[in-house]
């Protein structure tokens, strides 16, 4: 099968991100799930519950690849502004979706809760958009164009994600290999970068470590021709030897990170 | 004091960040550090390494806030791209740092390993570059203009932003507050919203959570005027009382995140 570069990108949207205090969990589910799909995600932003620098990240990222993914700001709070920055992003007007209302209303009726304005919020959606469900707390995201509005509590996110990875363009699977040794970056370093150079296809980095037992580096390989893959591997491991080192498969335990140039 | 606008934003650099595969621990620290100095976290790009998306991220943001940092890809292997991509986003030459390469020589001659040509890649800065010490492994970073370009390592990271902190401009300290209760989202949204219309100076921030007790949310005040912050703070507390709920304060033992909308 021909490899079919597809394409992915992040907008994570929440001040409490940016701040330091929340640490996302979104990017690394993303990341992994879509590689699995063959789609490279290709640049996150992270940017604040301000509404110009949500939609110059929207629209310069759906110009740019494949899928948007957004995380977050769609809730029923002052502070939850997604789907109105997506409506002016693509210059559409923000609707009150019917089928969202539904959903919703039947969800607070058999809650209890009132299903007040704030809660209507959350079936707005842009104009054309399309309902993506939420089977863990109902308020749905939505799709317009090549941008997928998920929330950004990680456990909706991934459901939210579940419900629609079938629609998505696949590639082709990005395999990895990891090899390790207890050499220096530096005296790998010109070996490396001619194995690089012989295999343009396979992405190959470098990423120093430090274990118990001394420092090491993690080299890995990415790449969608297993057959490639595994030589530029076999290349890597044989470049470990040829420097005295001993190549170890898979990454070892680490410990504290500490640079091994 | 008046209250300065001081603005920070960072360029994470590395496919293993963008991939998942390596989850960053370099904004929470940043943007912790940077708020008890009054410096706002206002924007974060992830890209991969390759030239054009870390130029074009480093122009962007060097040009729209009062410092960039930039994480990742200054160690010796060909994959450590972002000196040369700096020094061609600043449009000069890059060179081999006098005192870098002194240091770097000294470290190898002391380690006994030899200082090869992919070491002494470690030394190169673009023209006109300040250094930036690092005790913990010695290879610099530096800054040019108002860019910081720092170790991924988040222990090398953090020791190269101790080596610079005196260097930044403070703005007033931002304090936070967190009140919690066992509300949903959409019962506090109307009276929440209001509070921040009236507290425009502060930020007010609603996030969801789940513990083993049932649903809650935290909400988060945050302000360089701990007055306008303390009086906020105590509305927020006299909403939730007339909602019929318990204001707790600070942050509850989370669970699996879960909205409660």
């Amino acid at each position: 099968m021909e490899a079919i570069p597809v394409s992915a990108s992040l907008v994570i949207i929440g001040n409490e991100v940016l701040s330091g205090r929340t640490k996302d969990a979104n990017l690394a589910y993303l990341g992994a799930q879509l590689a699995e799909m063959g789609i490279r995600m290709m640049e996150v932003r992270i940017v604040p519950d301000i509404e110009d620098r949500i939609i110059e990240a929207v629209k310069a990222l759906s110009a740019r690849y494949t899928y948007v993914f957004t995380t977050g700001g769609i809730g029923p709070t002052h502070d939850d502004i997604t789907a109105a920055c997506i409506a002016k992003a693509f210059d559409v007007r923000l609707i009150r979706h019917p089928e969202a209302m539904r959903v919703l209303a039947a969800h607070y009726a058999a809650s209890g809760a009132e299903f007040n304005d704030a809660r209507k919020k959350m079936a707005e959606v842009p104009e054309g958009a399309v309902l993506v469900d939420n089977p863990v707390s109902k308020a749905p995201g939505f799709r317009i164009a090549n941008v997928y509005v998920f929330a950004g509590i990680p456990r909706v996110m991934q459901a939210m994600f579940e419900s629609i990875r079938h629609e998505l363009t696949k590639g082709a699977p990005i395999e990895s290999r990891t090899v390790s040794c207890r050499l220096g970056e530096g005296t790998l370093a010109a070996g490396l970068g001619a194995v690089q150079q012989r295999y343009a296809d396979i992405d190959i980095g470098s990423y120093p470590y430090f274990v118990a037992g001394g420092f090491g580096v993690s080299l890995v390989l990415r790449g969608t021709d297993t057959d490639r893959l595994q030589q530029a591997a076999d290349e890597v491991r044989a470049l470990i030897r040829d420097l005295g080192g001993e190549p170890l498969e898979g990454e070892p335990q680490r410990d504290a990170p500490q640079p091994a140039a």
